[in-house]
């Protein structure tokens, strides 16, 4: 099985002995919350008991987080389980994803032997997507659209205006536009770019979140779909195992979404470091996309550089092998100042040595 | 959605404002060994980590435990998820279940469109499944078998003999045998049934096992099958999204493995305690099916037993609406001896009353 997504510290250690300093997988620095990790610990004196197969009342937490009705919410296994369930029930013929992107909608759309239209970000173009360009994408016989704000990988970000009129050529083409906001709590203003509120006007639009980056929970494997269309949230919930969504995941999430000032922490954490390593980065002379999410995408000459920092025990997320990037993307993760220094440190080395 | 299986225990909660005394749900009534606390807590410390979508180090633990190859061992979450993703990459097109059963055979199986036959196992002759009659039923044109072994919701056991005459049916007919062995840890002889041992020498077998039942995890989600081939196991680890096991589940299974003098614990007082509760049954003028899991199937004249149990905070299985069954059979767990003669002496008590 090739490793296709970041985060692979299991193969790192089988490699090489130990940890790794991980830039590959986007997900909070400050970890697992510690009012979760309680939650979590107290769950363990109930992890002899079934999980809620309904998820009721972490959904009831979403409602209110959200202001959407517990009826639209479907809780899965990560949002990666969302994004198959999606697609096993949905079916579609003809869909629609950006390369680059994330891999696992082509792979699931694949899965159920969907026909995916790529429509391409363009490098000279510094991977901007054009709003106009890509809703004209959306033609007739297009059953479902993928579209992550912010970006994967570039974390550029797209506006509610943007995304509006991508949303209303959807509804003029009958398809399913799938909107994936996993990274929108590192933006600075989620509210000037986050489509929850539209999910009250849009039954077809489906927006997936996950608890993983926000709050240090990768491990624990918790995202959820709020979705404009309460039937079909039901039978979302319905088309898969009867228990897809642990207890102590459950209970880990209601506990998250209390974390207000963890949250708050963390968007102006990663917002100053964000600055300060793209500062860095261009500083060695890299060409770095100007992403908003926490995590950025950079150009390097050296083809080697991803390599030449994981023997010195740095995970890169190298992009190279991705459809529509071609062998010098890099994507690093947004951390704490101390591990953003120490990569910059790192980085700067490998390119003087060349 | 209607709660099709037991530990429903949130939908109690939901009515009743407490939580039941649960015998719906067949786990150890011992609850989460304090090793596999200790490491699931510790385990949390890495929570922001991404699991190990390979799982390696389980799998492993889980071949040095079976003697059977890392690579034909594949983890999911919980045995349902592998039964859903079984289904999917094989689709066959016509199956083999029994009935009674357990019911996420037939809905997983339908989820991909296939035709299910069912075996029907006879209330007059105590559902005992004839071997040689099941046989002859896996006919040319069976593609896939699923067979639970002790049987849910009987109980029943088919000896090794018996199972090789269906194994064997199933290699002529060219049929995938799923031999699911959830419950085989609380048999008295484990090693006088399962077909474990049978993987070396038949590459179409596929056995199911969780630690769900046996260590108290159901909370956590975890369950695994052992294939006979491992090209086959690869398929079913690529055949869905990338991180189906939560890095929580991961380590408590390792730790778990460990745990032989939990495991010979929980067998023994539950051989017990089933003969004791069994015994208790039928003195109260009930038909109790001689099952050798950790639970009993058994019939009541008096169609409102499980639900007046209910209203004293105890849940039952009630298997009157599972295909193959009718009003009156109820399965219950075997727990602690004071759970099992609080259960008795509400039963007693509910049908004194009438």
């Amino acid at each position: 099985m090739k490793q296709t997504h970041g985060g692979d510290w299991a193969g790192f250690l089988e490699q090489y002995g130990a940890r790794p300093l991980d830039f590959s997988a986007n997900v909070s620095p400050l970890g697992l919350p510690e009012g979760v990790r309680a939650a979590a610990v107290r769950a363990l004196d109930r992890a002899a008991l079934y999980p809620d197969p309904r998820c009721r009342t972490l959904r009831r937490s979403l409602a209110a987080f959200y202001k959407v009705p517990a009826e639209n919410i479907v809780c899965g296994n990560g949002a990666a389980d969302l994004i198959y369930r999606l697609c096993r029930l949905l079916r579609p013929r003809r869909a629609l994803v950006t390369t680059p992107g994330f891999t696992e909608y082509e792979r699931a759309l694949e899965s159920v032997d969907c026909s995916v239209s790529r429509f391409a970000l363009s490098e000279s173009e510094g991977f901007r997507l054009s709003a106009g360009d890509f809703a004209r994408a959306v033609t007739e016989g297009t059953e479902l659209v993928f579209l992550c704000n912010p970006h994967n990988p570039t974390g550029l970000l797209l506006s509610k205006a943007e995304l509006t009129l991508i949303l209303d050529a959807c509804r003029a083409a009958g398809a399913v536009p799938v909107l994936d906001e996993c990274f929108m709590d590192f933006v600075p203003e989620p509210a000037a770019y986050s489509m929850v509120g539209a999910l009250a006007s849009r039954p077809e639009l489906i927006v997936l979140k996950a608890f993983t980056k926000t709050y240090g929970m990768a491990g624990l494997r918790l995202g959820y779909a709020l979705c404009g269309d309460g039937d079909l949230a039901e039978r979302l919930r319905q088309g898969d195992q009867p228990w897809p969504v642990s207890l102590i995941a459950q209970e880990a999430g209601i506990a998250a979404l209390e974390e207000s000032s963890y949250a708050d922490t963390l968007r102006s954490l990663i917002g100053r470091e964000r600055d300060t390593l793209r500062r860095g980065l261009e500083g060695l002379g890299l060409r770095v996309i100007p992403g908003g999410a926490n995590f950025l995408l950079f150009y390097t000459e050296d083809a080697a550089l991803c390599e030449k920092l994981r023997d010195r025990g740095i995970l890169l997320r190298d992009c190279g092998q991705m459809p529509g990037l071609r062998a010098g993307w890099l994507r690093t993760a947004v951390r704490t100042p101390e591990e953003n220094a120490a990569l910059l440190k790192a980085i700067g080395e490998v390119l003087e040595r060349g």
